[in-house]
């Protein structure tokens, strides 16, 4: 359940225990200065994603740099992170059950928190755990602009659930929650353009028609890494929920154009066998360790390296045009997928010029309920 | 990092917070008796292995029906499992790191542990270990049988590792790890059959060395749920590996001739979204939840319902000549691959009779270490 810290400050890299979650520092902070930076100029804050990073230190340190807030797809995420000083916090994602709404509400005493709805179904849910909390529930509508996921359709029936939720006495609209995140993962930049203009589209329609109903949206929430100067560009966004951007990932290296951030997150894994004569090398970091729904890691660093043949606790290392590492060599593993492999970890080792820096608890690993 | 209990004892099924591990405890048992039942007539044991079920209390249960002890892949699984009662446990796998193989060591005092080793390189780190913690540790030689993983080669070469551990001062010569993992996945029973008979042929030859060097060979270890009848037939196998007969999982239901234990285990999970006239309804597991390498999980008990498309946090949920499920209903899902689905849950819910009996900890959830 809790899981053995891999490593102490002042070790070396290649003294931590493996599997581990290593964070590279300077890679790190330069994409949340690069993020910050970007968005500056523009009327849009950033609401990081939490569900990437699970960390209330790393939500503190993207807010210190201009951040709103974070959101996140749980309440369980909700509550780590506001009982770890975060203050401000979306629950971009549809919550329907009575026992995690109260939990929400009751969070709402420490932190501003908001969720989100997508069906008339749903309202008098929400407002029954305002009320019973004594509190006033922010409430987004997300409406589909394309992801095919959770949504209701923009338009008319977005505009009449804002209304619903206007007119609840606990409740109060929110805004729009306006996400395409499968837009992100298109390899082409065109194809990537053209789903993100269908999304502007369609948020600037029902804008439109909640400005005729004379409703009032504070925010328009959506984006992340993969497309975000795209919703930048549409000038509707007024929050950008970018979070892969602080750790970036194999699969996004994949596409073409990739967004401008460095490589800053790894799982350390060592070499344990190495089969004489096969011209493999096996290391133990697998399945649980890597998740590969978006495709296997990548080895960092050592050209002509690559890692395959997955099993629970197991990568296969072979070569070409390189020498196989050897038993008790450690090796940098690029995740395929950031926030599932984080997901699978305590702690981050903070890592600077080959030192352990700090640990930080990914505090709210596990927390899906 | 910890999760929050998902239900308590006496709760409805209907109840239980989502995502929540759910185990059928009847057809849990049923499997567990299963297992006994069909090993007791044999010579062989069972070590059932705990990187499946990654608790004490499963370990405990197991071994009240007759198995001898229990496998882990890792140092901290074994620590967990000796920490919670289990007394004989073999890491089936290669440690080289020094700091796990001093814990190890270390635990020797409270249990039998033993370890696997596949190169010379390792045993002078072995050695050392046991040395400094002033205890005998045994070592069994890990054979490649196929499965092209870990492993010396079959024969002079395995032969030749036993002598050295045998040599060793503060080692004893274990016996023999020949573990086809892969075979078990084959789809038709000739395939499986054919790499077990040549699993067991590399087996034999390998014994039929040792006692020419005079070594003997305590443990013939290896097999799993998908393969073991064979090693059974063959004679060879001492102590049967087997972890998923206990649960089963949606991948071993697509074999051919799958093997004769019931499904136990399940993810429950909630519909939070249904957008209108959208064909779907969305449920709140995802990757997160349901690991996919082998396979999107199935929908348990509701005919027609088809899941897929998961992302992080959501999955979703089609229907054919079926009612698509409603917001708030819950679904029972069954994992594709049951070892890195149980790593994702810190509680087991045991069900029976549609009513909450027990929660049991995943004590060793995250034990990669």
């Amino acid at each position: 359940m809790l899981q053995r810290m891999p490593a102490e400050p002042g070790m070396r890299e290649d003294e931590v225990e493996t599997p581990a979650l290593i964070l590279d520092l300077d890679a790190f902070e330069a994409n949340l200065d690069a993020m910050a930076a970007r968005l500056a100029p523009t009327g849009a804050k950033l609401r990081a994603h939490a569900k990437t990073h699970k960390s209330p230190v790393i939500a503190r340190l993207q807010m210190a740099r201009g951040a709103v807030g974070q959101c996140v797809q749980k309440v369980a995420e909700a509550e780590i992170l506001a009982w770890g000083g975060v203050d401000d916090i979306l629950v971009s994602n549809e919550v329907v059950s009575p026992r995690k709404l109260a939990r929400l509400a009751a969070l709402s005493g420490i932190a501003r928190v908001a969720v989100c709805a997508d069906d008339p179904a749903a309202i008098p849910l929400i407002e029954e755990a305002a009320e019973a909390a004594g509190r006033r529930l922010s409430v987004l509508v997300e409406i589909d602009v394309g992801a095919g996921r959770c949504g209701v359709a923009p338009g008319p029936e977005a505009v009449a659930l804002a209304g619903r939720i206007a007119a609840s006495p606990h409740l109060r609209f929110g805004g729009l929650q306006a996400y395409h995140g499968k837009a992100q993962h298109l390899r082409t930049p065109e194809e990537r353009a053209g789903a993100i203009r269908h999304a502007a589209e369609a948020t600037r329609r029902t804008l439109e028609q909640l400005r005729q109903q004379g409703l009032d949206c504070p925010i328009v929430g959506g984006a992340g890494t993969g497309s975000f100067p795209l919703e930048l560009e549409s000038g509707l966004w007024t929050e950008i929920q970018a979070g892969s951007y602080a750790f970036m990932d194999a699969d996004y290296a994949r596409n073409d154009a990739p967004p401008p951030f460095r490589q800053s997150l790894f799982v350390l894994a060592q070499v344990m066998s190495a089969p004489k004569g096969s011209g493999r090398a096996v290391v133990d970091a697998g399945h649980k360790a890597l998740p590969t729904d978006s495709g296997t890691p990548l080895v960092h660093g050592r050209p002509g390296l690559c890692y395959g043949r997955p099993s629970d606790e197991h990568g296969t290392i072979t070569a070409e045009d390189a020498a196989l590492p050897a038993i008790g060599e450690k090796l940098r593993l690029v995740p395929g997928h950031c926030d599932p492999t984080v997901d699978r970890f305590d702690w981050y080792v903070g890592v600077r010029d080959g030192r352990v820096e700090c640990l930080w608890p990914v505090a709210a690993r596990g927390a899906m309920g």
